[in-house]
């Protein structure tokens, strides 16, 4: 069994309206300091692959097809074994 | 300047309906040996604090008031600096 924890961002050229939303809100709650916010997802998969090789190649073209879109996310992924 | 990137996650005893829906979509796509997935929110915060221990008691404090719900999800968070 391998773990894929996957974070999905936002390409940094496009405009993050729930971020602004999250720092609007930071700020009235009194955390001026708060330059910045940006929000994308982190998704855990588990899987049944043959080994790593194979379970690596999976997650890409899943990240590929579904979990991401390419057009305006970047994604990353780490994969473990055994978890 | 200080770069916080915080991780929520639905607590293991949290029913995820989000995270069901897209195993079931990954299935459909043929990915038969996906087992679960689960999502969660990755957001990163940039943060003029005065210093990494002020940033990192900030950070805390934005968790616990806005930005994770302690009832049913967990969070963690990595700070850089000058990031």
């Amino acid at each position: 069994m391998y773990k894929a924890t996957i974070t999905v961002r936002l390409k940094s050229s496009v405009l993050d309206p729930q971020g602004s939303a999250v720092k609007g809100s930071l700020h009235s709650l009194g955390f001026a300091e708060v330059e910045n916010v940006r929000i994308g997802k982190t998704l855990e998969v588990w899987l049944d692959s043959a080994d790593a090789a194979v379970a690596r190649e999976q997650v890409e073209a899943m990240c590929q097809q579904l979990l991401a879109n390419p057009v305006i996310e970047n994604y990353e992924f780490q994969l473990e074994e055994g978890a």
